[in-house]
């Protein structure tokens, strides 16, 4: 069985495991104060051009988004999200267990867009009963999306300017950051991140690391008392340095570009391999996800020898579904793939 | 500096990492739904002998016990608590973020009675007026506690006796479960935790785990659907593997009693040596955490060479201090504490 | 200025405010645990032929909504509801500060089908990583809706069906309950409520009370420990009476209906007056509440004489808006307005 | 049966239910902002000298609480309040229900020290792991206190002190604000309020009103969209007249005072009786509480002629209860009492 279901199959890159090992009965203080995380917050902030930013390593995605949102929020404020949205349908309500409405917007492709917000913040603003809806004070959205697609930085430079015109502040959701930056069109620097959002985060659990998220806060509001957020949602790990020595890791040779771009690369051979064979695709993209829609015949059959995800059904005979790659996937298992790609549709 | 300060400032210990190592590059299904992870829990619940029981794993203490409470309450009760209980003091109210009232009951040595217990139950019961009151629903302990002292078996089965009673879940929190289990004079055995708690679980953060705590549920109720709520408050990890890899590490070869005898026997050496010096204790115990009062004058000298945590100011001249041993403490440490110990009440 | 903008812009019918004046200076217990509250609730349950059904008295319609929906879920559960809900979109975000998220379903009527929640239930338990999502536990409906439309016995009884093979509790906001049960075509009755729904609630604030909502709960889980939820959500009035002695006026000789065949009545004259007007509506209904589509200039010039309620734009030249009458509705200002209505069309 | 077990046995005022009358059938804008509620709330400003203040309405004490401090409070923080505080004991956990510890001080009168908050705030900012505990925010005082004790101007001003200086809200209960002002040792005035207090409000409930609670907010963050905060926790009356119909009858002549005055000499009566008799208090006070400690089998006896409200046992026999007035007792049940008091000491 070989693994495209999704990019956390397997453990870490190995220099993340040394770089562990390298350190263990090292005595540091807990939880997050250490030596190593601290270089590895000052790494960041050079990385992203903000020096005056504050990075707070969490554990994983749910909770990253959770705590984030959690944090900038008053009780009757609510996040602007594409309804494909990662905490709209996929984390069992954490935003909501929070106290927090999701406020969903349509969108085909994972991305929404400056003109939604605006239209979406000019109706609360004209709505003369308005105390009765929840308020718009967050946009979220994530970078490559659920959908495997990418914001340009026009529209994102867009995205902020309207959340600046309407106070509302921008969150970008990075847990697949490394496979958008590395996409072949990408516009996107770290710098331009940390120019345009209030706050987001470089994912680690899904691009080298055995877990963790470096979350960047630039904006004042949200920098205060993080910590406690973070302490009482349950994400201050007691050893913290084991984020900081994986950041570290990831980030000091430009590990994370190279891990992100192999995967990319190889999920365009299967993207190649696909479009050769006339197969669709439910979205298109240039990152590590693909979405096509293949003959329920043929999933069946390669279910014995690859796992993938289910995403939708689009007619009575064709489904849609996701293959992933990842920093670790094989160049071998990839290959396979291809052939069994083309032996199908050879016929 | 020798760090003496709390019982998480190394990673973790060597055939965890091992495990780890060797496992990285398999593909495994994410979740917690691998195999070592399967392995793991049925391990657990052959060692808690309760084959009936649901084991599942979350990363730290405070993810863990706001989980577990969330999972067991209605938005109108609370949970039952020593003073001194982590829940009520040391989480900034994670409880109480999930909508419950930490019910704090007053304890000198961190324990609760049933007695207390009792009390508390008929006092809410007897009130006529009990809905404008919280309702006691749970009942929380740390085994050890805060304080380092251990439930002994009968008091356990008392307090089990009493939550059975009034209908209340009994909850015990294992942060520290193996240097009460390792106590020479512990008479507790994880059978006796599988028949007496509803919920407990077995600490690894701080007992040679990188990281990760073992929940082992036997009530029913509190088992119903808790992957969701796991999910709902960030704690799955997706990686989940290396939970389950760390605890089979731990447990497949005693290795877990091992390192918590280690750390309970180089305390006892520390609580000899301060008590031969003629030094008193803010709490008396037997596992890996001590509380002497020392005279704030040596405590200023001692901060160069040793880390140690504050606990209370005593009187004017003294304090309370907690020193901590752990599976990763070394015995020429020890010794070196130990000489200065004996070199200043030589005095 | 003659408001016809909602149905809650009078004070009380005035054998309400007789009830309460004539028993003002009486001593009573507070809390809803005196004679009156008592009388009353032993006559709901009458009237709706579930005499082992609980019925508790909340002041509002938010507060009766959170408080239910609190009652009835888990965190990690969520309640359906048509996307013009109340609960959706007019309450402020109020079920998620309660933790639950709203699962909203399109509808273009204010209504949701048996279908669609079964459709909805099954995806959720045919997907292999559900508890990464919200789980289903309750259907929430208005009847009449808040587009006046309303639910035929047929409906009810399928919805019925479908929440209690899929374990869902079903609850009626009854908000307008009369303003339906009085509609010409109603096919309802509350011992149809009573058999059908897990809990629902007889409005008051909008028919005819001074505020004052009637919950009725017969399924045994809601009911347990309901008042304790109604105090900490601060719905429990101390002086509980005035909401027994409402409801005691409202339903002991009839009059609840009598009123609410007044409104439902005019509303038919206004809907009359529209309809030979060629004015055509955004939904039609039955009940109160009426949606005619009208041209902007003459809203505009309505606005000096009427008040009435902006609901949505339809082209660049037509609105919807709302128009309710009331129990306290004035014939002559309903004539006036049918007035107005053939005055303009005349043209 | 005579009630002296509460302050809310009885309806309102006369000329509160005559406003309320007189008023029924106009038609008014819902939800508060009618011209009642705004002549209301522009007396209470000028009453309190503050003209730049916002004035709100709600419909009782517990969902007042809740709302106030919820609005004030992110996440993590919590509320100050003394152990006996109506918000630590007698609203289930509401405060927590909405996400915030109650940091309950000791207190034998049911007052807390400024000198106890400012210790408090320092233990907190020593700390040097205090993202691990609560963060202190607010500060709630009840006036009259839940044991009829008053604050007195120098305590408050000492309390508003330190509350600046740490960056606190103080915020003040007044459910019984009004029998505390008409106090004969009283050193506060509304103005004193105005000036001292972030938050406060003027209670109707227990004072004259059928119900009500009127906000008074001076402190701008607390200002800040404190309606979409009213609508969430459901205490946004549809009909939101009657709350400013009845402070207007209350505060518009001086009744407020009147009244207050009333209830407060009748328990000054009780209160030399039973001195003269020799019962001892659980604490003195000067307001419409009284907590008279009294042998079991007098209370045994009394119970079938008067119903008053348990407190706490004292000793194997005797009991401390309490007995209340308020704007509604009579002259002659007060006399009646006065006589049993007198017949059963002078045995």
């Amino acid at each position: 069985m070989i693994r495209f279901n999704c990019d956390y199959s397997e453990g870490a890159h190995e220099k993340v495991l040394e770089k562990i090992a390298a350190t263990n009965m090292e005595q540091t203080e807990g939880y997050g104060r250490d030596g190593y995380s601290m270089q590895a917050k000052e790494l960041i902030k050079k990385l992203c051009g903000r020096t005056d930013a504050d990075v707070h390593f969490l554990v994983g995605g749910t909770q990253t988004n959770l705590t984030v949102i959690s944090a900038g929020l008053r009780p009757y404020q609510g996040v602007i999200a594409a309804r494909t949205g990662h905490i709209n349908i996929h984390e069992t309500g954490a935003v909501e267990a929070c106290g927090h409405k999701v406020l969903a917007l349509s969108s085909e492709d994972g991305k929404i867009t400056a003109g939604q917000v605006e239209d979406y913040c000019r109706a609360h603003m004209e709505d003369s009963d308005r105390e009765h809806t929840v308020q718009p004070k967050m946009v979220y959205i994530s970078q490559s999306t659920e959908l495997g697609t990418i914001y340009r930085k026009e529209e994102l430079e867009e995205l902020a300017g309207v959340c600046r015109k309407n106070g509302l502040f921008l969150f970008m959701d990075g847990a697949r950051l490394g496979y958008a930056l590395a996409a072949s069109d990408n516009t996107l620097a770290l710098e331009d991140l940390g120019r345009l959002c209030d706050v987001f985060y470089i994912g680690g659990t899904k691009v080298g690391a055995l877990f963790g998220e470096a979350v960047v806060i630039t904006n004042p509001f949200l920098k205060e008392d993080f910590r406690y957020m973070i302490k009482q949602k349950g994400g201050m790990l007691a050893k913290g340095r084991l984020l900081g020595l994986q950041f570290l890791a990831l980030l000091e040779d430009g590990l994370y570009m190279k891990i992100s771009r192999h995967a990319d690369g190889l999920a365009e051979e299967l993207r190649e391999a696909f479009h050769k064979a006339g197969v669709p695709f439910l979205v298109e993209n240039t990152t590590n996800q693909l979405f096509p829609i293949l003959p329920d015949d043929i999933l069946e059959k390669w279910k014995e020898k690859y796992s993938f995800s289910y995403q939708q059904r689009v007619d009575q005979e064709h489904s849609a579904v996701r293959f992933c790659t990842s920093w670790a996937t094989k160049k071998e298992d990839v290959e396979q793939l291809v052939g069994d790609i083309e032996k199908i549709y050879a016929k």
